[in-house]
């Protein structure tokens, strides 16, 4: 598998345009999530919807996104939140998403490693990420990019848990 | 094992005193966040940092706490961030500690079902919390409160992957 720090992976890196999305950005970002969520048959609120949240996610202190490739073709969304343990905050990559086409082009690492310098300028103390499971590629791309699914003091795992406060449909 | 809507147990909860936390109570907080990571041998900045952190998150949108016992020996600390999937935010349940000597009397059900009442008041659309691996216990408990370790649409599970961005001590 590539080494993110080789020269090849570095040209393609320098070669992929990203960047920092704006408001100006949500109708485009609101379309690769859309097309992400009917990619794996997840529910979706649909583009324009998605859209209007964005418009005032992105504008707001507490949500970023970073574009990759033009047109673009890939996006992370970021969102952050206080914590006790440190005095910056704690981000979470929401969502991650290359279109099918263009996967293994360098452009999710491109997009993956601009993240995480705008997060280290925002003074965040860590990155987090939920990874299903089954997705044992998205393991190896967030480890080949310093991420690791134990904790450095115990070794151990830790599973995500959740309970949906909405109506069920 | 106990069913949270069972008599006794809804007694015992009656009978427990629990109450979303103000700024005034950050040094309370502060010194049972500092017994959780001491009795986990995990690191923390001490007493007085914690408290000073907690003054200023309490006070804001983001973060609110339950307290438990009188005098308290439980606390949740809830944190609260945007989301594009849903109108109202998702909360995280980033901190759940009692006592050990309090722990089984039922002061953990109590705590835990205010704050999900008050995570319900803000509008949050899902509660999530990240659990080890090994903790089998607190997965039974969070079980028993509505939660979930798998996807309701595709049965899986999710691990938590994580990279700090802060230097190496």
């Amino acid at each position: 598998m590539p080494d993110p720090d080789s020269v090849v992976e570095r040209a393609k890196r320098d070669e992929t345009p990203v960047h920092r999305a704006s408001s100006a950005d949500a109708q485009r970002i609101a379309a690769l999530l859309h097309a992400f969520n009917t990619e794996f048959d997840t529910e979706t609120p649909g583009v324009a919807v998605l859209a209007e949240r964005l418009r005032t996610l992105l504008a707001g202190p507490s949500t970023f996104a970073v574009l990759g490739g033009d047109p673009v073709v890939g996006v992370a969304l970021v969102t952050l939140r206080p914590n006790v343990w440190s005095d910056g905050p704690v981000a979470l990559l929401d969502e991650m998403y290359v279109a099918p086409e263009q996967r293994g082009s360098g452009i999710g690492s491109a997009i993956l490693r601009q993240m995480v310098e705008i997060c280290r300028d925002l003074g965040a103390a860590a990155i987090e990420i939920n990874v299903d499971e089954s997705d044992a590629g998205a393991m190896r791309f967030y480890e080949r990019h310093g991420f690791s699914g134990t904790d450095p003091d115990s070794g151990e795992r830790a599973f995500y848990f959740y309970r949906s406060l909405e109506p069920a449909n």
